[in-house]
């Protein structure tokens, strides 16, 4: 999958593009089936709320899960970010985001990039997400928030948030975001499962809590440019990788094939 | 105003109707000029969140300030209540719901009837919300969640929960929103200061926590029909009130004539 000129000037502009379906049902349904047995598990990589139960985020599925481990090699979300990044990306983070219905919690306001510069001293913003919707997200699951054009101010001034959620976090302050979004404005996609988001590192975003019935599950793949590899391994390896080596793609019917294998 | 045909079965049949742009900014800005002052009053009626602060509903402004009296009367949003209802209203409730930015908690799933019914002893389902908004309601800010056709379920069981948030609530288990929103789905109806919503008083609905940067400010009338005025005085006056007696409305022009005075 390349991206065409008008996408990846988009990106650039906008710090952001919506791509709606890209995988089909048949490629959700093998990843989606996984997706409880996993959360299942009590194992470290696996990030409970503050309640102790619902599952915020999964680390580093890619590793120790079959299906994850083929998506972290898919050449329709690896491709487009080599193409961006202009070279060979690693996996810097793997995560599956639960948000879960009625109790899934907010992701406050932050960069990406903030966490990965002042933590794991990831010398440039030179990598990017990739979020894939497992579930469909609407106006009522917890859709990501995106300030659109944010991601020119470079790394934004941030405090390391320990107290809102499970998980810590640094976060910019509220004047910063109210100013940014009276600039921007902000945006919210949301579309069926299979449906991508590419952003720009540095790009401000948060998500609301989740009260509606229904979960809102999202892979993101956090991949850098292998020259731009972390220098500090402060954080967990399950969180902040230290496996620089560049990601070989699978072929493109690398899920398929798995659906084939369970029906067979 | 006056409903038309349509809009009525629109009610019967989805429990809710939307009506954009009702009153003209400059309505709007006679009562947004009056919120900070009323919020900043420390006084039982000003209802804050679990952090002391921010406010999560003022009650009864109606009591105490000019232009909140003058909405309690307009016939914008008397008459089509006495329309549905068949009769004259009387004030059951009047509140100012904050949703304020970044701190604005949720309300969770609920019918207002459950709570007049168990609480005040309202003989019948024969009361009806309109709100308006004073700010822009976004996607983003807070809009509430409203599961179509779900009043035509009656009143449905409830816990007490008081401890989700500051304000005590009649709640509806996960199992029963779940259902109700499979069924019917889920609305938010979005739109510009000035617009209306008229609810079902046994519709089921809810509001997600507000993070964005912008506040959303509505105020709720909740008229009934006077004779099916409560029986039980256990809440507070200011919460539920006890003077039956009719609204008589104000001419059309009754908020725009304080615009008037003001600049004059």
């Amino acid at each position: 999958m390349k991206l065409t000129e008008a996408q990846i000037a988009e990106i650039e502009v906008e710090g952001y593009l919506f791509l709606p379906e890209v995988f089909t049902p048949a490629e959700v349904a093998v990843l989606s089936a996984e997706v409880p047995g996993i959360f299942a598990q009590e194992r470290e990589e696996v990030w409970r709320e503050k309640d102790g139960k619902a599952v915020r985020t999964a680390f580093a599925a890619q590793t120790y899960n079959e299906a994850f481990a083929r998506l972290g090699r898919h050449p329709r979300l690896v491709e487009p970010v080599e193409q961006i990044l202009g070279g060979p990306v690693y996996m810097h983070q793997f995560k599956i985001n639960g948000k879960e219905a009625f109790d899934g919690d907010v992701w406050q306001w932050h960069q990406d990039y903030g966490t990965w510069s002042r933590d794991d001293l990831m010398p440039e913003a030179r990598a990017m997400n990739i979020a894939m919707f497992l579930d469909e997200v609407t106006a009522f699951n917890g859709a990501l928030m995106y300030i659109p054009r944010s991601h020119k101010h470079g790394v934004i001034e941030a405090g390391h948030d320990q107290l809102t959620t499970s998980y810590p976090l640094w976060t910019l302050d509220r004047a910063t975001v109210t100013r940014l979004a009276e600039e921007g404005g902000i945006v919210a996609p949301t579309g069926p499962p299979g449906s991508l988001v590419l952003f720009h590192a540095n790009l401000v975003h948060a998500s609301p809590g989740n009260i509606s019935p229904f979960r809102r599950t999202i892979v993101y793949l956090s991949l850098c440019h292998v020259d731009n590899h972390i220098r500090r391994f402060k954080r967990p390896a399950w969180i902040a990788h230290r496996d620089f080596t560049p990601i070989q793609c699978l072929p493109d019917d690398c899920l398929l094939e798995m659906a084939g294998a369970a029906v067979s």
